[in-house]
Parts: structure tokens; sequence; C-alpha cells
């Protein structure tokens, strides 16, 4: 590790686009987020540019009024291991949540796709925050807010725990004596806890990263909290360079203070980039990216972390409602970072609107300017790489073909992949099986 | 269909083989149930010989005492994604249980992995039968035979329900108006029954082949009535030809009384064939794997459907153990048959074990010899095709390289892939959607 700290990066694919409205662009494929071609062509380039990892976001509850990206869409666990086969390096994290999903499916639909992708497997843990999500699992109501992260910590327990079935060593595969692994070297975890009673062991083995790498976005108290204690990296989505360094700070703040190693666990904010290769494309391409965004829109988007909140019954240019406690029992930390902005700046109904859905200025430019900000970012403290969730059909293409080189002369981005797991390319260690008696250093190759 | 009636073939693909033994073939891989390029060659394989599909078997409770195929394996709808990934024409059908998961999630995977492979998914429902299966869910206990029986009804009702949820025509993608979907083309389900409570809509569409097959393998008289009235295509495992007819009779019977065409339903016999070039050949291969089940292996195998019953506490060598109601809420359809063939047949424990253990010789021979037994059950009313469960590392490659060529100079088999879904391999319609208003006749494109 003597060489450069390098940035990290990832892909956000998704299909139609984030945007209620990105499936209208004239080059948008209006079928994008149930096509395959798509996905691998968008992960392909990701790879060639040797990004760290593609990123599938997810949701478990749509309705008449959902936007496009939602309504039809690949779930992530399939897609990703499509995606594991035509490609090699490149890191595939997938968002499962621990709301309405068994601990056992979760921990071997991972393992397996970490085994089909040669150690490639990242889990995005969300909590769910759509109450309408229980109708489709049978459940009477949807669990508050506090109880979510308390499920999230026991779930993640439990399916960690399972992946740590069967030691490193444990398959013996000797065929003359008929012993195929050795007794002793499978663990059952026999968890009984608040929510989950899970026995185990799971019926499949640890890959060549060990475990798959934890993500986590959040951004509540007991988001960070749970982020910090848990994860090996944070996808968040800052408004600025200031909201995203003291998230920066605080949440290393709260690794270390949880015993880790602090400069371990990367923390990735999501930005939107538009590049051009000149001022007057960056121009041309930013309107385009605008014209996208109606005010229609944007009101039914501001509503989602409010648990689909309809706002539209407001006057659109008085004062931002008051809106009492909504929201802090959906999207917690994204639910108030809008109400105090609001608050704080005195905005409209129409000006928050626009403000969380239009593209923001720090990342749209030619691309000496567009590395200077991450440059910025990520030397100031604020930033240990990006999650590129590119606007315009052909957003990704154009900032890998003509930001990452820039990176890369700079020294602030790999030119080829070192290592051939995710965890590698993160810089993180294999986790030592918690049965194993082995010494952890006989066990980390990562890390060559 | 004016054309000659044909067999339909199936590849069970299962890592290191499913026998207890297999693995200690000195060509067998041992860790074939994680490695992807072996389940990669193996699914060519079948595809270069026009199989209609390969077919992934699944459990969810191991220990200690568990046989090697069961302990380390990919998950069935990841792996087959990521098949879907690099093959273009076969099938893809994945084991996946109703005893403890959620409809809303299993339709989602298989509809994601219908998308993905442009509509080769199929759906092998099981109902698990291992009371241990529970511990790994939080229940208190296994759900007994009859009532699993009920949940997997209401189950796949509810998933078929789900996979309806978008109309056809459902996605107008007007840009210029901005009408992604046309409303009143998106249905929730609404369902509220005796073990399932799924509002939906599914957050995915249907594929080009409209829902994914369903496949079944009930044996018991509650399995052979969820079977014919709701399967496409049953696998079975029959000792006999004549067992093998009676059960195919039976079940294109019912199939008539639910109001089905009988001729729809396939009827798949899983066979354990062991070709050789010449005769030499074919006993050397034969006592190959002969010797791969010791007795040891065939007594803990045949404990499985008996709920993992430990039959060495019997003498092997007296007549088979009275068993009373033992298996009756495990596989009773599997367990009945073996306590009724070791009655009639007055075996003692030894030979029932390796009866069931050890190939059989109906499909062992030269490759004319096995062509022939296949033609045979598949003209005497036993048999619509087949699901060939190799025997020895290279027992795929040897019945496609040797056996299939004879089918398709028969005009048994196809020399080409027709159309491009499982259904239309199947010789299945598209299935019209229950919300649709449009006429089937007009959708169904998969039998051109």
């Amino acid at each position: 590790m003597s060489k450069q700290r390098q940035l990290k990066l990832g892909a956000m694919v998704h299909g139609v686009g984030h945007g209620w409205g990105e499936w209208r662009h004239p080059q948008a494929l209006a079928n994008a987020s149930v096509n395959f071609d798509f996905y691998k062509q968008q992960t392909q380039l990701a790879e060639a540019a040797k990004f760290d990892f593609v990123f599938i976001a997810d949701s478990l509850h749509i309705h008449e009024k959902s936007s496009p990206h939602y309504l039809n869409r690949f779930e992530p666990l399939t897609i990703l291991s499509a995606l594991a086969a035509t490609t090699r390096h490149i890191g595939l994290v997938a968002t499962v949540t621990v709301s309405y999903t068994e601990p056992f499916q979760v921990a071997r639909q991972f393992a397996s796709l970490d085994h089909i992708s040669g150690g490639r497997a990242g889990w995005n843990v969300v909590t769910s925050w759509l109450s309408g999500t229980a109708d489709n699992f049978g459940k009477a109501e949807h669990p508050p807010h506090a109880v979510r992260y308390r499920i999230a910590k026991e779930h993640v327990a439990v399916v960690k725990g399972l992946w740590d079935s069967w030691e490193d060593d444990a398959f013996a595969y000797d065929k003359q004596s008929g012993e195929f692994f050795t007794p002793g070297k499978l663990h059952a975890l026999e968890h009984k806890g608040e929510f989950f009673s899970v026995k185990g062991p799971l019926n499949i083995a640890r890959s060549r990263q060990g475990q798959p790498v934890i993500f986590q976005a959040g951004t509540s108290e007991a988001g960070r909290s749970f982020a910090a204690e848990n994860s090996d990296a944070i996808f968040v989505s800052p408004e600025s360079f200031d909201e995203a360094r003291a998230y920066y700070q605080d949440l290393k703040q709260r690794a270390s203070g949880f015993g880790r190693e602090a400069q371990k666990l990367s923390i990735l904010p999501g930005i939107r980039p538009i590049v051009g290769r000149d001022e007057a494309e960056v121009e041309s391409r930013y309107q385009q990216a605008v014209e996208l965004v109606t005010i229609e829109d944007a009101i039914v988007a501001l509503g989602r972390p409010f648990n689909d909140h309809d706002f539209s019954q407001y006057p659109l240019d008085a004062p931002f409602p008051e809106l009492g406690d909504l929201g802090s029992d959906s999207q917690k930390g994204g639910s108030d970072r809008i109400k105090q902005l609001a608050r704080d700046e005195g905005l409209t109904l129409r000006e928050v609107a626009l403000r969380f859905s239009r593209p923001r200025r720090d990342f749209v430019g030619t691309p000496e300017r567009v590395a200077d900000a991450l440059q910025t970012w990520f030397e100031q403290g604020a930033a240990d790489g990006f999650i590129i969730n590119s606007l315009l059909p052909d957003g990704l293409q154009y900032f890998t073909e003509l930001v990452v080189p820039i990176l890369q002369q700079r020294g602030l981005f790999r030119d080829e992949y070192s290592g051939s797991t995710l965890r590698a390319n993160l810089g993180l260690e294999v986790p030592a099986n918690r049965h194993a008696s082995t010494p952890i250093e006989e066990k980390s190759e990562a890390l060559a």
C-alpha cells in the first residue's frame, strides 16, 4: 500500500435512468430496464474503464404513479449473475432489502453470485421505506424506522455468520478415503435473536474474497451508526461539497469509534456528472438533461422519501409546506434533509422539487473541469471515490472515455486491475473466518 | 403441429453428481458444484445437442451427514441467470421451494431470469420435505405433507397472478406525450388467501414466452393431483417401464379431468443412462458407476426421503424394517414406493438400498441399445421425453455425442431449435394474460 491513494469508482446502471423523465430522451431505449444487452453494454463500458464495480438499485413496491425506472426492471441478484458471466474483473453490487427477506436466502444467493463471479459480489444493505411494500409480503404493518435498523443489524449479522459456515480449508476432497470435507470445519450458526432464528449451516462455502463486500447508504442517525459499524463502503447522495465533507468526517469518526480502521471504509458519493467535449457541448447536454425534468415529475419524485406523499396538493409557489413528522418513518435521512434545506433557504415547493430532480452543477463541465471537481472532493476530505449515476443515454460512455483517462494521467485512478476480487479492488483484506484457527495473515492474498 | 411427435430432452446439471460417491471418480471435479466453468461446459454441451432445457435441483437444509452434492452448491436462480448469458436457445429450469419463499420474490426472480434469457425460464415447483429446513427460516414447525400442497397451490396461483400484472401491450413508450404505460393495463393482484396476502402489482413485465414454464415432480396422491392441475411438464423417477407407463397414463387422465389438453402436459422420467461405444466399454463404464456406490452411502441415501432417517441402526441383511408411518410426512411418494417395493419383493435392507442407489440397467448399453430403450418408452406410452441425469463425469458428453445423433436420424429428436423460447421448444402456447382483452390467437407466436 505504498502507492498513491486512488479513487474508487462505481457505475450505477439503472435502465431507463434514475429520473422520472430520462426515458424520453430521443436516444434513450425505453425498454432499457429489462434489456439485457443494455446492461451488458453499460457494464462492459465500466469494466473497460477499470471501474471497481457496477451498482444496481432496487425497491419492491410500485403503483400507477411510480417512476418508469421502478415499474418494470430486472431483479438485482439475477441480472448481476448474468453480468458475472460476461465480465471478468468488475465488482457486482446488488441492493437487497433486509426488511422483507430471509437471511438464509440472502446469504445463499450472494454467496452463489460470489462463486459465479470469482469473488466479485457486493451487497448494498437497505431497509425498505415504502410502507406499501408490506402489502406485497403479507405483513400487517411496515416496521417503523428504528425497528427497521434493529432488523438490519440482526439480519446482516446472521448473513455474515452463515457465510462463515465452512472454513476455507474445510474441503479435503480425498477421493481415496472418501473424506469430502473435514468434520469440525463445518459450523452451524444456531442463531436465536429478536427477529430471526436461523440454525444453519449454509449450503455454500466462502468464495475467494471470503465474504461479499457490504455497502450501505445510511444518512439518518440510526443509518449512519449502522453504516459505520457494519459496512465496507458507503453510498451517499450529498447536495454539496460541504455536506459531503461533513458526512465523510462524521462517518470516519464513527467507524473509528467502533474500533475500525477508518481508512478502510470507503465513502462514495453518488454523483450525476454531465460531460461535454467543449463548453458548447457541455451546455447543450446540460440543457437536454434539465429539459427531461418536468415540474410534475419533480413533484412526484419529491414525494418518494416521504412514503410517496402527494405534494401536488400544495401550491407550487408558496413556501414549502409544514409537514410535521411526515417522512420520519420512511426515508428519514432523505426527508429530514429536504425539510431542513427548505427551511434554511426559505424555498418554495417548486424550488425544492427542482433542486432535487435537476442535475447539480458541481460535476457538469468539460473533462478537465469534471476531473478537477472529483479531485477536489477526493483530496479535501469529502470522498474516497464516487458512484457515477449517469445522465443521458450516453452519459457513462462520455464519462469513461473523456474523464477517466485524465484521472489515470493524474495517477488518481488505476490503469489496470491489480486484483481479481471486489475486495482486492477496494483495498480490503479477505476477512478471516470466525471459526478458523489459521492466522489471518496466511489467508490474506487479496493485497498481494 | 403436423410434424412427427418428438422427444423432449432435459439435462440435470448437478455438480459433483447426484449420488453420494460420484465425486470420487478419478476424472470427477471435486469442486464441480461451485465451479461455474463446469456448469457452463455442461450446459453448452446440452445446447449443442439441441436439448430443451437444463434442470437444477435444490434443497435448503444440510448437516454433517448430507451428501457432497447437497453440501456446497450454487443457488439455482443465480447460476441459471449466469448460464442465460452464455447460451441462446436452451431452457433454464430452476428448482425453488414454495415452503420457505415469498411468492412476490419468486415471481420476480423468475420473471427477471425470463427477461435475461429472452423467454427461457422454467420453475420446478417443489415442497420442502426435510423438516430441518424450518430451522433455517425461523419457523416453529415444518408444515405437514397435506398442508405443504395447500401452500403450493396457493403460492403458485399467486406467482402466476403476479406474472400477469402487466398486459403485454401495456407499454406505450410515447416520448412525445410522456405516457410510459397505458393506465388500466397495470393490475394489482389483491390476493388474500389462507397462507399468503399479496397486493401487487409485480415490478416486472411478462417476457416473450408470457410466463415461465411450470415443472413439478409429484408422486404422492396430493402431488399427482397438484402436478396434473398446475404444471406444464412433470419430472418423475420411475423404477421400471411398467411403473413409468402407469404413472404416465394416470397423470394424463388427471390432466384431462382438470379440463386440460393432456398431450400438452409433458411427462419426463429422469433417467441415468450409461453409454459405451461397444459392449466392453459399456460394461467398464457400468462397473465404474457401480463401484462408486458404497453400501454405507446407499444406506444414508435411502434415509433421505424419510426425513434423513438413520437406517444404519437396522441389520443390513435382515428383511427391510417395518417403519409404520415414517416418511409419510416427508417425501411421501418416494418413501411409500420404497416401502411397497420392499414388501412386494421381500427384500433385505441391503437390497433395497442398493436398488435405489445403483444405476438401473434399463438405459445402460451401446448407443443403439439406449436409443431403442428411449424410443420404446416414448412410443409405448411411458414418456414424452427424458431428463438425463448423467452418471460419470463425461456421461452427458457420451450421451449427446453418441445417442442424440441416432435419435435425430430416427426423426425422434430435433436437428435444430425451431423456436427461441422454452415454451416454443416444448410446444406450448404463450398463455394469454388474464387481464387482456385481445384474443389469444393474435398473441400466440411461439408455435409459428
